[in-house]
Order: structure tokens, then C-alpha cells, then sequence
């Protein structure tokens, strides 16, 4: 994808012939069409939505990016090529240059009848990079069906609080993690032809009290080593091409507005070459929500300065700058901007006529697509807790309880179509046919199986009427599955999603009451948690006989929660995510130095119900002979890492392997556990295998005093288990040598070999 | 207290003569006598605790501070004394040095038979630095008599969470508040020759979830901007003469060991000529806590080289640097620290032998003193609700209900001495007399009042056996008053105190429940609360027909909470931290940026139930006039502002008027509210004055990008309400002129007159 000398010559000369007005209007897009009634995008901008100017205007003008064609409404796919081709025909005989279409494709690209796939947590569960871009991949083969260049995914906000909506956008809550399988997604979609778009840089997650959008208290040291790592990651091993800032503001400097992370860090450290691209309406917020501009010419000014690119989703605040008094300065940050934009649009071939367009119908939702969506649900469910109720007895009598065992939209997250738009479109025809859990159990069971069904209550509304139909339906059957956990949606419309945040981690409305009613019939409870965050579940871990987790599973997902509670399939899902004691143990995260766990120093116990890696499966695991090629190494120095599984159990399963690191000593504080290698095993009953991983020691650094990355001569040890709570092998290592302070070019991966 | 010539050319010539062992022995405390059965004075060494060499060696070596000596166990002052007259003259004899004497002070000497003040929030409640200052001053003078040099006093740690248990050791959650009464304390002590202690330094409070020890997350502008104000103007203002480092790690930097803030900002950049004195036990834990240590000896070098002078309470890490291999810049630390402590010795006395020595009894609780500590309680009492039921009509039938009701040690902190050290000792006759609130009201109100009484549950434990009695008495009352809250305790033993923290902000135990029990009678119920922390009230709020917040009042408090619930005393109380919704919506204060107030970008709404500055009064308060001396003032410019404030009830009270900053816009986000400056105004029926804000521009200053203090040209607005959630009078103003960068000697007050 380098760009050739031609395509700079071209750059060169459409650049010095363009004026004012046509350079800003390659560095804005335009979101034609959307109106009051397509809901809250963004709830602060509602009441004055800036509008877009008419078609002929742009097409004369010239236009950087169109916004979300396909993701505003339904539209057929088909007839939304055939309307993009025209807008770009024109937008090219007009002002010679076409627009970058950009759409959502966090789980699938967000428009009418495409697949959706589980959300990130799910992702995040699967522990198998590979999987996730694969997932890009096809994401990417259905947006250059829609001829679409850009996507606004993946998410690699570090999660460190459960309180926020936005929980069910993430991965996890491990920076490598995080990093290796957005990597894995960024890298399917660019080799896929699609601008991937990292977001949300940086610490959207860490907000105050996790309410969306809240101000970020955290230092440097933390921001580089917890929340910059998988940016950086991303861009250098997976070559993404675009950088949406968070809307955040980091003690006390709005992200769209600091330089010191926009053109210090992103370009002049790490070398991006790459644009940056706003949050939607970000540049004014720098105005009604920061408060760090008067105007929206100063928001315009500040961005550009501090190293943005693009205003989205339309022009709003950028129009203001043309004007003859502008400073030097920002003409020569609006050049340097359009100069990335144009060059961008030469790789992507548009400032070419395109070639060999096909005529064939889009189908978004191909079986391949569908099968890869219900391999990653399958990959992702998690059994949490488990005293034998799983897999379900059969023939027997099961009474399938809650609010979601019925619910289709309770499989999908909120940036899927179905709950980000079709929600808005009662009257349209859905996008998808899906199987409900309900309707995956009844198909999954044979007959001999009776299975009845009630709702007990709502996700999120008061009302207990339902309540004595479900106990009574419970107390006729063998087992209760209950169904439970959220509604994604947006702004309050969800019990979680973007600005539908909690300040308590119990199940929505009336839930646990309708659980701790099922339970008192004295027949089991198989809990089955369809959620976007990790809830408090202390309560439920004793009583309930077993607790599937599933995130959003996506449009397969009923299935494959049916299949492991069948026990067709063994789970093999680890969990990303801690599942916390409550919501005023917030913010935590499994990776804490000692002084944020259990020490003695305060009556509280921060430990997690559940910890981070942990799932069980139908078979059981034994890891043994954890090796280390030496116990020595230098700070530029490689270890290999051997362990052993054995599948100990009578079924086929998959171990995930998860190695961590501990700092014995070092001169600022480390996390008492952190993930330094994975590997997902696939083993056959009795079957033993080998997996090494190759640690350099760049792997072991950390972020000093002076906020270089550094490795110095230290103790650790490295420990293997089921889970970040459960280490029960453990190798000492010591690193000596001289100090080494490392670059943007360190050694970020730990590369495994199984045997 | 200036160091005289001789006194500098006397420690020189200790210095040059002094053994290196010698040196250490005056770095360090010896807590003599203290043993495992006097309790967890920090859990995480109760193991190990070091002990001290015997006396004899002491005397002979030297020894730098005496650590509460009176403090520990029930002592009789006078004996205590005689004790501690002997010691110090062995020393003298055997060393040739005496030691510093040092102990608690924070509501009170922590003695036996000591005046127990209010607890801090109460102080803060006051609004009345000229009384804390008498607080202070009455300290010094017990102290004095006590031959103490030294107290463990004022915390100036601005709160930022209420679940953090030590909430109820601080003023509030202002740094301007926090900063002005906590620098008229030090005042009192070091006009009173008493060195005062700065701590905790700093950001104790802003722990990861409010969990004591918690990691701090946080940026350096908010550092400065919040949290370190307040050290900066008790270190200028008052003339503080000790400061001691948080055990906090901010950022991952533990404060013990870290030289950027305990050299580079504290000696270098302010100038700061004392002592930097160990929190109990804080240099050992640098490894055994915060792992950036290997042995005792790392971690006494770390703790020297940052900047640390004194190992507190006892020689743990600093006798492993008695070695021949010292590195020379450990050597030049020690001496720089040893000659700090000479100084201070000198200035002290401690170089000569005592002179006028008084044989008087030591009275420790004067009548003085107790009538100060009821002026405190009686001026911190705050209003929180009332619909009319205060003041209690007489006669009537009023039912006295609560656990808190008939309890004399709910009067006080947990640094009390009561609550710290006797309550290990049961045999031992209590140290005060005090009136419990039901004594308190029975003596208060006159004889045709009928009052029952009925505890109705624990503070904390379960049961509900009292319940029912406590309903019959409130159904048998005109009124109920509920007196609830916390005890204070350490380390688990409290509701609320060092170690006690909480991930719920219901009141403890069975608390609320029988509240509502109550409240099911429909009889009206006045809530008392006395607690150490402020609890979510947003389910009483509109159920209660008064609410009474009282903090810990201290040993005359029984008596102000009575006189307020009877009438004959005017409540003037101002609430220093605000009331939340929910612990979920923690860690938050009025002082916040407007992302992190209601802004419509999230579902939740983070507005307190009570703000900052609220409380209510028997008469009313109309505040007019809002005249600014310029609307326009030069970065180095001064504004007045002037308000009338009107009692335009029927009886005499006090308002505090309140004066608040807001920027427009600021080149970093800034508070949506600030307070700027304040005043107590006692004003007769229909009485109005005015009162006159000088105002610097200094007092506008930011910490900008650069970390620097800075005044810029800017639009602002000034104003002035009944609370920071209630401001009803505002006027602009601009700021112009060059952008000035501020140093440690920038205006830090707001001189306030009144007319």
C-alpha cells in the first residue's frame, strides 16, 4: 500500500492548486440524511445537529469523508452501492477527487442485513487472535462489497472499570491481550483493502466513577504502560491506518486538543503517518463540553494544531476557518492535514476512476460469515462456576426462564444495527433472522426433552407479575435455565452500551429477585448471563448449580450457548473480564500492584468472584514441568518458557495456557500479576503437548521515572495456571546486565510454539 | 524561632564529632513499651513488629524522637511527665541530646484525660479558621505541658471519595477550605511552640476505590492543583515545621522514596527547611508493601536519597546502614538529615538542659478548653433538611431512638484517644466524662417533655430484636429523633476510621432498615447523624422531616447536638463534603470539570444529594448586591467584590457567604465551581452587611500544560449562593493581559472584610 512518486506528484499539484475552501472541505465529512428522529448519536449535539450543505455544494467543494451512508438507516445494500457509486461519480467530475466512505463495524459492519458477530468481550474470551482476524477479514470482504474504505474499529480501550457502558466495546481488561487480538483484527481488515481505525486514544475506559465521557485522572506512567501499549501494538504490527481520539480529557487536556499525544507521541515518537480522524462532533465538545475553546473557529484551530486531521461526522467547526485572517501556523497544519488526507485517497485509488465494478447483488450475511460468527461464539462462552448440572441431564424436564432466554436484540451489542439503528425502525423489516436461546434449546434437545418457558420479568423494567408463572414453571421442572443480563442499546436506552452506565453491579430491575425466587424452589439454577459487562455475581456463585457467561454471542450465539449447555460443545471461553465483588470496589483490574489487593491495610477484600482467565470446561487440566531455558537473563537477552498440559479429563477440550509475570523488586511499583504469553491447546482425552513461549526481555519492561520504557537488572518470576487467581506453577528469573531504555521498536510480542 | 549563629556553629560541631552510628540513632524514633496487645497500629507489621533496643543502649547512642509516649496506653499525665523528664535527662546525660516527643493531635493531644474536639469535617464545618487556630493555640498548650515537642498533626488531605475511611480525619473535599483551616491549626500549634505535621504528603485520600493504601491514580496538573494547595499554604502561611509523605504510590511512585516530590518540589521549589518525619512504619513497607525495595538497607537508602529525614516509630530499616560501605551519597544524605534534626533540636532546647521546670499537676481537660470544644460542636452542627419539625415543640412526647443516642464514644474520632487506645483497655477508668446525646437532650429540654428512649439495633452488627420496641416508642411519640451513624475504630473495628473503608454508603448495620421501620409509624422522624463520612441520603431525603448531620462533635457534642434539636442554638453549619447519590458514583467532589457533572452523555446523574457548602438555618438569609470593583482586571490586577447579606428571618443567626469561581474558557478544563473565598457573617434580625472579597488575580491561576501555576488572559464569571449547588448571584469577569507564570510566592488567600 506505499505510496508510489506518481501518487505524491499528484498530491503535490492537486494540493497547490486547491484553495482554502476546498482543502477544509477534504478534511470534514458528511453525514447526508441523518435527522432528529434517527436518535442520539451523540445526546449533548442534538439540539443543534450541524447540517450538512446541500449535495451540489459538496460535489463542487469536494468532501473528505461521506458518513455512515449504509449505517443511518435501512437501506438495501445493493441500492446503497449503486447510490455511493453516484455521489462519487460526481464528487469526481465536480471537484476530481472522491470521498472516503466510513462505516461502524465493531461486530460486523452496521448496516441493514449484514452479519453480526459477538461483541469484543466475546472476542476477548476466545483468547485466539488468529479467530479475530479472521472476523476482520470478512468484515473487510463485505465493506469492499459495499465499496466502503474505512471502518471506525476496533476498540482498544483498556477496560478498568465495569461500571462503564462501554465495557461490552472492549476486549478486556490486559493491555496484551487487548493488543495481540486487536492486532489480529486491525491486520484482517487492512490486508482486507479497510482503513482500520484505532479508537478510542486514549483512556476512554478510565473515566470517573466509569460514567461515560468523565475526566480521566491517571498519570503518564500509567496511561503509557496500561493504555497506550495496544495502540502502539496495533499500529506497528498491524499497520492501521487511521486513529480516532477519545473524547476523554486526561488530567485536565482534552485529547482532540493535546498535542502532546496527537503529533508527540502518535507522530514524531512512534512515526504515524496515518490520520487521525475525530470522534463525532469531538472538535466542538473541545468548546460545550471542555470548555478549552470560546468558539468553534477556536476548536477548529486547536485540533488542527494539536495534530487532527478530520472533523466528523460533518463539517461543524472547520467551516470557520475560511477565512483570510487565519495564522500561519494552522495554514500550515491545515496543508500538512490535507496533504495526509490526499494521500490516503491516492492509495485507495480515489483519485482514479474506478475500475471493474461488479453488478452482482451484495449479500452481507454469506454463510461463511455466518459460520465464522457462530465459530466465535462457540470459542467464547465461558463456564464460570459449575457443581455438575452441566451438561444438562437428558431426556428431562427444563424450565427456560428470563427475560432474554426469548429475546433475538439480548444476543447482539450496541453498535450492532439491529440495536444501534433497526431499533429506531419498528416498522421495517429486520435485518437478520436469528434463533433465540429458547428457540436453540428446543432444537438442540431431543424430544424426550420437555421444556417449558417464561419471561419472569423485564431486563430492566419494575414488575414482578411474571414472577410466580416462572416459579412454578421451575418447580415443575428437573433444572432452570434462567436467561438473564442486559439490553444493549445507546444514551440511556440500554442497561448497557455508550452512555448507559451504573453506579451498581446487580443485574438490571428486578433479576436477582426473580433468581433468588427460582432458587428458593429448591430446583437447580443453571445461570445463564447474556450481558456487556461483568456483574456482581458473590450472591449467585454459591446457590446457582452453574453459571455460563456469554457476553452478546451475536447472530449464532443461541447456539452455541445451547450446544455447551447440551454439552455438544465444551466451552473453552475465559473470561477478560474480573468479575468484581460490587460496583463500589470500582475501578479494578485484575493487573494491580500489591497495594490494590488483599494486604491487610483496610477491611475491605478487592478480590474478584471470578479473576481474569478464568473458565471451566467438561474435561479437566493438569499443567505440570514449567521450564525455563535459564533462570538468568540480560536485559537484551530471550528466555523460552515450557510448560505442559495434560487433558486429564474423558473429553476433547481446549486449555488456554496463560503466562504471567511478577516483579519481585523494581524501582516504581508492578502489577503483583501480568500477562506476558497465551496459547489456546487443543487436547484429546489423555493427550499431553509441550508450548513454549520465547519472552524477550523487552517483554519484562516497564515505564520508569522518566517515562521511557525501560529494562533493568531485576528479580521476577514467571507463573502458570488455570487463571490470574489460580498460579500453581512458578520459576524464578532474574535480569541482570545494564539498564536498557527502549523505543517505539522493543520486542512487543512473546511468540509460542506448541508441541 | 530563627536558628541563631550559635546554635548553627553548636550543631556543626555535634556533627563533626558524631559516630555514624550515633547519626542514625537521631534519625529515628523509639516507641517505647508498645506491645502486640495494644493493637493494629498498621495490620500489615503487626507480625514484625520491630522493637527497640533497650533503654540503656538508647541513652547511650542517642535517640531522635520519643514516639508517643503519652499516646499509647492510659498514662497518667503528670506521672507521664515525671517519665518522660527522666528519659530525656539520661539522654542529655548519656548522649548529649535530648529527643523529640512526639504524639497524635489531630482532635486532641491522644492522651489520657485529654480534651477531645470535633472531628475535622467538623472543624471544616465551622467555616471559622480564627476558632481553629483557638484549637490549635489549645493544643500547644496541653502539649507544653506535657513537655511534647512535636504533634502528628493537621491532615490537610483534600477528600476525594467517601468510602475512604479516613474521610472523617479531614476537613473536606476544598483545597482553598482545606488550605485555610488546616493552615490556622498549624498556626495555633507553632505560635504555641509546637512543631506541626503536614500530612499526609500527599494524595492519601485519592486511593484506588477509596481502600486505605490504595494506589493513586492521577495526573500531576490535579496533583498540584487539588491536593498539594493546601501543604503549599500551611507550609507558608503557617509555618509548618514537619512534614510527613503519604504511604501512598502515585502513579506508581511510592512518596516514601520519591525525590521528585520530596526534594525536588518540597525543599527546592518551596523551600522547606524542616523535617521530613516516616508515617509509622512507611519506610520498611517500601518493600514489604510497594516492592521497590529488596531489604531494610534498600529501603532506608531510597527513603534518604528521596529526601526523608526520620525513620518513624522505631529503628526498623535505617540501623541497616550502620556499615563501612556506605555509598558517599548515602553518607551526604544522612548528614543533610542529621543536621535538619540538630537544627530543629536547637531550636527546640533539646541542646540544653531544661530550664523552669513547672512541678504543677498537668490539667489536660481546663474548663477552657472544654468550653472551646463545645463552641467548635455548637458552630459545626449542620441542618441538612427541615420541613418545619426543628426546632422540637415543647412539650411533647418525643421518642429518642438509634444506637448513636445513649453512646458517649460515637462523640468522637478515631484518632480520639478514647476510641485509639482505651478501648483496649476496659479495665481502665475512662480518660473523659461525657454526655451522651440522650442525656444531652433530657437536660436540654424542660420537664413537661416526655422522653423514651430505645437503641432499636447495633451501629454494625445484625438483629433486629430492638426494632420493635423502637417502633413503639416512636408510635408513642409527637416525634422521633434518630440519633445514627458510624463508630469510629482502625483497622476493621470501626465503621469508619483508618482501615475502615466501605464499597456501600448505607449506613452500617440494620441502620437504614430500622429507620424505615420507623418511619412506617408515621410518626415524624429527625434524623442525627453522627458519622465519620457522608452517607447516601437521597432515600431519607424526602421521607425525613429533618436531618441533622453532626459529625463526630467531640466531648461537648451531645450538648450542641441538643441545643440545635431544641432551638437554643441557631444551626450554622456548612457541609464540607458533599452528599452522593451512591457509593457507585465514587471517587467525586463538587470540584469537577463539567464532563464530570450532568451533561447529558450519560444516563447517570451525579449531582449530590446535598452539595458543598449546603446547610440551613432557624432564620433566613437573602443575599443582594453583587458588585464587582472592575469587570476587567490585568493577569497581575486585584478585583473587590462586594455582596449584601440580609438576615430576613425573626432570629439571629450566621451565614456563611460563599464566593465561587467559574471559567468560561481556559486553555485546560477547569472546575465548573471553585471556591474563591468565604466568610461567617452573624447578623441579627434584619440586619444586612456587606462583605468585600479581595480578590487577586493570582487566585485565578491554573496549573497549565507545562505544570506551572500560570494566570492568563481569560473570561470568568464570580458567584455567590447559598451553596456550590445553589448559586444565585453571578457577574463576569474578564481576564487580560500577558500570561504570567506563578512561583511559590503567588497570592495563595482571599482577604475577606466585612461592613
Amino acid at each position: 500500500m506505499a505510496l508510489t512518486t506518481t501518487d505524491r506528484a499528484r498530491v503535490d499539484a492537486l494540493l497547490a492548486e486547491m484553495p482554502l475552501s476546498a482543502k477544509l472541505a477534504q478534511l470534514v465529512g458528511a453525514w447526508i440524511g441523518i435527522d432528529s428522529t434517527t436518535g442520539a448519536v451523540a445526546p449533548a449535539q442534538n439540539e443543534n445537529m450541524p447540517t450538512s450543505p446541500d449535495w451540489e455544494t459538496l460535489a463542487r467543494t469536494g468532501l473528505g469523508h461521506i458518513t455512515r451512508l449504509y449505517g443511518t438507516r435501512p437501506l438495501d445494500p445493493t441500492d446503497g452501492r449503486t447510490a455511493l457509486r453516484r455521489m462519487q461519480s460526481e464528487l469526481r467530475r465536480e471537484s476530481g477527487i472522491g470521498a472516503i466512505a466510513h462505516e461502524e463495524c465493531l461486530t460486523g459492519v452496521a448496516t441493514w442485513k449484514a452479519t453480526t458477530f459477538p461483541s469484543p468481550p466475546a472476542y476477548g474470551a476466545t483468547w485466539d487472535p488468529e479467530l479475530i482476524a479472521e472476523v476482520g477479514s470478512a468484515i473487510a470482504a463485505s465493506m469492499r462489497a459495499l465499496e466502503v474504505h474505512q471502518g471506525l474499529a476496533p476498540l482498544l480501550d483498556v477496560v478498568t472499570d465495569a461500571r462503564w457502558g462501554r465495557v461490552e466495546e472492549c476486549f478486556g481488561e490486559d493491555p496484551y491481550l487487548v493488543g495481540t487480538l486487536g492486532t489480529a483484527y486491525v491486520r484482517g481488515l487492512e490486508e482486507g483493502g479497510i482503513v482500520a481505525t484505532l479508537k478510542h486514544f486514549v483512556a476512554y475506559p478510565a473515566s470517573q466513577g466509569g460514567r461515560n465521557l468523565g475526566p480521566v485522572h491517571m498519570g503518564p506512567r500509567e496511561l503509557t504502560e496500561l493504555l497506550l501499549y495496544p495502540f502502539e501494538m496495533a499500529l506497528r504490527e498491524g499497520g492501521a491506518r487511521a486513529v480516532m481520539p477519545s473524547y476523554s480529557e486526561i488530567d485536565g487536556m482534552p485529547v482532540h486538543g493535546d498535542p502532546a499525544l496527537l503529533t508527540t507521541l502518535l507522530r514524531e515518537k512512534w512515526g504515524f503517518t496515518g490520520t487521525v480522524v475525530a470522534d463525532y462532533f469531538g472538535v466542538n465538545f473541545l468548546q460545550t463540553l471542555h470548555a478549552v475553546s470560546g468558539s468553534k473557529r477556536a476548536s477548529a484551530e486547536r485540533a488542527l494544531l494539536a495534530g487532527l486531521d478530520i472533523e466528523l461526522p460533518n463539517a461543524d467547526c472547520y467551516p470557520a476557518l475560511d477565512t483570510p485572517d487565519l495564522d500561519p501556523e494552522v495554514l500550515a497544519a491545515i496543508d500538512r492535514s490535507v496533504r495526509r488526507v490526499l494521500e490516503l485517497k491516492a492509495e485507495l485509488g480515489l483519485l482514479d476512476e474506478p475500475t471493474e465494478l461488479s453488478d452482482e447483488p451484495v449479500d452481507l450475511n454469506p454463510p461463511a460469515h455466518a459460520a465464522l460468527a457462530r465459530r466465535v461464539a462457540e470459542e467464547s462462552v465461558i463456564l464460570l462456576a459449575n457443581d455438575g448440572a452441566l451438561p444438562l441431564a437428558a431426556p428431562g424436564r427444563i424450565a427456560v426462564i428470563g427475560p432474554n432466554a426469548d429475546t433475538a436484540a439480548a444476543l447482539l451489542g450496541d453498535y450492532s444495527f439491529t440495536n444501534h439503528v433497526e431499533v429506531h425502525h419498528p416498522d421495517v423489516e429486520p435485518g437478520l433472522t436469528m434463533a433465540t436461546i429458547l428457540e436453540a434449546l428446543r432444537a438442540e434437545l431431543d424430544g424426550g426433552t420437555a421444556i417449558t418457558h417464561a419471561a419472569g420479568c423485564d431486563v430492566r423494567e419494575p414488575g414482578r407479575d411474571g414472577f410466580p408463572e416462572a416459579v412454578r414453571a421451575a418447580q415443575a421442572a428437573d433444572v432452570a435455565v434462567m436467561v438473564m443480563g442486559d439490553r444493549a442499546g445507546l444514551f440511556g436506552r440500554g442497561t448497557v452500551g455508550e452512555g448507559c452506565d451504573v453506579d451498581d453491579l446487580e443485574l438490571p430491575g428486578e433479576q436477582r429477585a426473580l433468581i433468588e425466587a427460582v432458587l428458593e424452589t429448591g430446583t437447580p439454577v443453571v445461570l445463564v448471563l447474556v450481558t456487556g459487562r461483568p456483574y456482581a455475581l458473590e450472591w449467585a456463585a454459591g446457590r446457582c448449580a452453574a453459571i455460563v457467561q456469554a457476553w452478546f454471542p451475536g447472530q449464532e450465539g443461541a447456539s452455541a450457548v445451547a450446544g455447551v449447555l447440551s454439552g455438544r460443545l465444551n466451552p473453552s471461553g475465559r473470561t477478560t473480564l474480573s468479575f468484581p465483588r460490587s460496583a463500589g470496589m470500582m475501578p479494578t483490574t485484575y493487573r494491580h500492584v500489591r497495594l490494590a489487593g488483599k494486604v491487610g491495610v483496610t477491611n475491605l477484600d478487592p478480590t474478584p468472584v471470578f479473576p481474569f482467565g478464568h473458565g471451566l470446561s467438561y474435561t479437566s487440566f493438569e499443567r505440570t514441568d514449567l521450564r525455563l531455558s535459564t533462570s538468568e537473563i540480560a536485559t537484551d537477552g530471550t528466555v523460552d518458557v515450557s510448560v505442559r498440559v495434560t487433558n486429564t479429563g474423558d473429553r476433547a477440550g481446549v486449555d488456554v495456557v496463560q503466562l504471567y509475570l511478577h516483579d519481585v523488586v523494581a524501582p516504581v511499583t508492578r502489577p503483583e500479576v501480568a500477562l506476558l504469553g497465551y496459547a489456546r491447546v487443543e487436547l484429546a482425552p489423555g493427550e499431553s503437548r509441550d508450548v513454549t513461549f520465547q519472552v524477550a526481555a523487552d517483554r519484562l519492561a516497564w515505564v520508569g521515572a522518566d517515562l521511557e520504557w525501560t529494562v533493568a537488572a531485576h528479580r521476577a518470576s514467571l507463573s502458570v495456571g488455570a487463571s490470574s487467581g489460580d498460579l500453581t506453577l512458578t520459576a524464578p528469573l532474574t535480569v541482570t546486565g545494564p539498564t536498557r531504555t527502549l523505543g517505539h521498536d522493543r520486542v512487543l510480542l512473546t511468540p509460542v510454539t506448541t508441541a
